[in-house]
């Protein structure tokens, strides 16, 4: 049976180049970054090679760089750290309600520790309201963070403005870059951002690595006591044969960025444009035009999502329902629910997520087995028997 | 030139049954065990896999163990977790002065929360005082955390008793097992603890991972928010390739223990014996049998440690002054003070922390080369001088 992977957002091969320069990492060229010795001079000049690639690719400072363990550890860190860094100043944060829910529920735990939050709501496509952000910013903010994009329904949210508005309130903005770093340029400096995300897997680097950059000057309180790695701001022994494999990532997402881009969104462009006339009462979810090149989500009604991930399974095709970080909880997804979408129709949610690995014959494919699959499900949908009765 | 690699403490290389298991994992089998497809299916399978391989290594249910990023992380998370989980209870916690800054550290920043902290004293040994502690625990202790065994001076801790001591005064004990780990057994229910640390790469595991074992029931505040991962105890998409890296060492930390263990014993006592024959001025530090197999950790009079180590390199011996985590904040080691070691003297500390290939020959060659480094940093040291014209 063909295997047809569209769900990239959740994991991704390693290219080739990403697997070979970790593998000497994993094997002699072991070594402790700390270590006074050359052993440990080679590990430190791997780590900061790696940082400086890391860096170029959002043209920021290397020494700006914090390596951590995931994108949700750098949302947490950037979060908490820069709240708690400034409590002094203020205890007000302001995130929007389409944030991964490590920003959300890092807002959330700040709130338990008696910070005020403000949510900043959004329209149908998943984008928030840049004047509701202004009249959310008060004396009391320390910090604003808004994503650049939305890895569940592949909304761009307006940055620039949101940075820029930030800056005029002399507040922190931090922005969560995870879904949409690998294929999208951005620039902290022109952005005129603090703080930034980033994940490792979500640019085609391995598991287990992420960073945060945080600018120079900003305060943060470290969440990993320990050691003095990372500049004071992360203890604990550096990954490595991760970080290594960040780095090379990070080059490649750099060079390949514009042909990659333009690959996965030919792909998407494709199952958006053909799925609807494949299929009835299927809704693009997420804005038409300003979303991720690697992103087409969708609604599919009168269905349960679940249903339709194992059914495309069986057919060898690997998708999801929106964020594999929420997929195990079997929860309504808070993304479709602040955009407006009912929950009866927000159930049947599905995330093709490209990769670069992935080609038309993979659209192709998708396109003849997906809607028999739904036929099937809605032929035993309660849901739809009402529909059809009622329509008459 | 002869490699002699004697700092297995800081890094270790992979035993190739450990690379060999991850290797698929960045390769063909990547997938995100989150994810409600067959690929997820596997990578969860294989993180299930390793979760009991690692729980089967200290006797404990794999549900109750967590993987975290590092050994860091997962003492954060047990001294700031367990004592934010109580607060309601209590706002007190116990820990000894030479745990690593892993606990040191994060139970300072609790203390600069609000909480009491409470430090045991040493010995000249590095052993704590268990009247001490039994003393030090009152109604409003939340938390006792002592090491099993100390990386920089090899000194076991008696945490059977600790462990007894806080279990009759029905507080929740920690022990940081990452030294020990791989080497002494240690079996969870027997201590009668609540939670304990182990760190992949000091069970010559991949770095970048480690675990929190932590008792079912006991109320932990979580660090990373986010997704429910973990049992919902640690957001961020897991490191597959890391943590069945992690679970094929605790399988052979398992198997070889008792094999290791002999033959480290044997170098470091090779060299804990010969070291002082072929050197005046020097003297092992911690405990001079209760110590780990691994560790051989001396004070050189006369000498600052830096020097030592610089020179040793050019020779081809990669050795520490004590732990990795410190060394490049190049000050006095925290546990040499704690045991009364006065700091002219603890400057010259030096660790040999050997791993399964090193052998005697290393053993010989470090005895070779070792001696005239230190008549020659001698020669040109100020304090040698001094101490010679003194004694006339």
């Amino acid at each position: 049976m063909r295997e047809v992977y569209l769900d990239n957002y959740a994991a991704s091969p390693l290219p080739p180049e990403v697997r070979d320069a970790m593998l000497p990492f994993l094997d002699g060229r072991y070594g402790n970054p700390s270590s006074l010795h050359s052993r440990g001079d080679a590990a430190r000049e791997a780590v900061e090679g790696a940082r400086e690639k890391v860096a170029g690719l959002i043209g920021a400072d290397p020494e700006e760089i914090i390596f951590t363990s995931s994108g949700t550890e750098a949302n947490n860190l950037a979060v908490k750290g820069i709240a708690t860094g400034s409590r002094r100043k203020g205890k007000h944060v302001v995130v929007s309600a389409v944030e991964h829910f490590s920003v959300l529920h890092a807002a959330r735990s700040l709130e338990k520790q008696g910070y005020e939050l403000s949510v900043i709501s959004v329209d149908e496509y998943g984008r928030i309201d840049l004047d509701e952000l202004a009249s959310a910013i008060d004396n009391d903010t320390v910090l604003v963070s808004v994503m650049a994009a939305n890895g569940e329904v592949g909304t761009l949210q307006p940055i620039v403005g949101a940075a820029r508005i930030a800056a005029e309130k002399e507040v922190p903005f931090h922005t969560d870059a995870v879904a949409s770093a690998a294929h999208l340029p951005i620039n902290v400096r022109e952005l005129g951002a603090q703080a930034l995300t980033l994940s490792s897997d979500l640019i085609y680097g391995p598991q287990g690595v992420g960073a945060l950059w945080l600018k120079k000057g900003v305060r943060l309180m470290p969440m990993l006591d320990g050691g003095i790695q990372e500049g004071g701001r992360r203890g604990g022994t550096e990954n490595v044969p991760g970080i290594v494999g960040m780095g090379k990532a990070a080059e490649l997402a750099r060079e390949r960025m514009e042909e990659r881009s333009a690959h996965l969104g030919g792909l998407r462009d494709a199952i958006i444009t053909r799925l609807p006339e494949a299929l009835d009462h299927v809704y693009l979810t997420g804005h038409p035009s300003e979303r991720l090149p690697w992103n087409a989500s969708f609604v599919v009604e009168f269905i349960e999502g679940e249903g339709m991930l194992l059914f495309l399974d069986q057919q060898g095709v690997a998708v999801s329902s929106g964020s594999a970080c929420t997929s195990r909880a079997l929860k309504g997804s808070h993304v479709l629910s602040a955009m407006g979408i009912p929950p009866e129709r927000a159930q049947g949610s599905i995330l093709f997520s490209f990769g670069p690995r992935n080609s038309m014959e993979d659209v192709d494919y998708v396109l003849d087995v997906f809607p028999p699959i739904v036929e099937r499900l809605r032929s035993m949908s309660p849901l739809y028997a009402k529909y059809l009765k009622e329509r008459g």
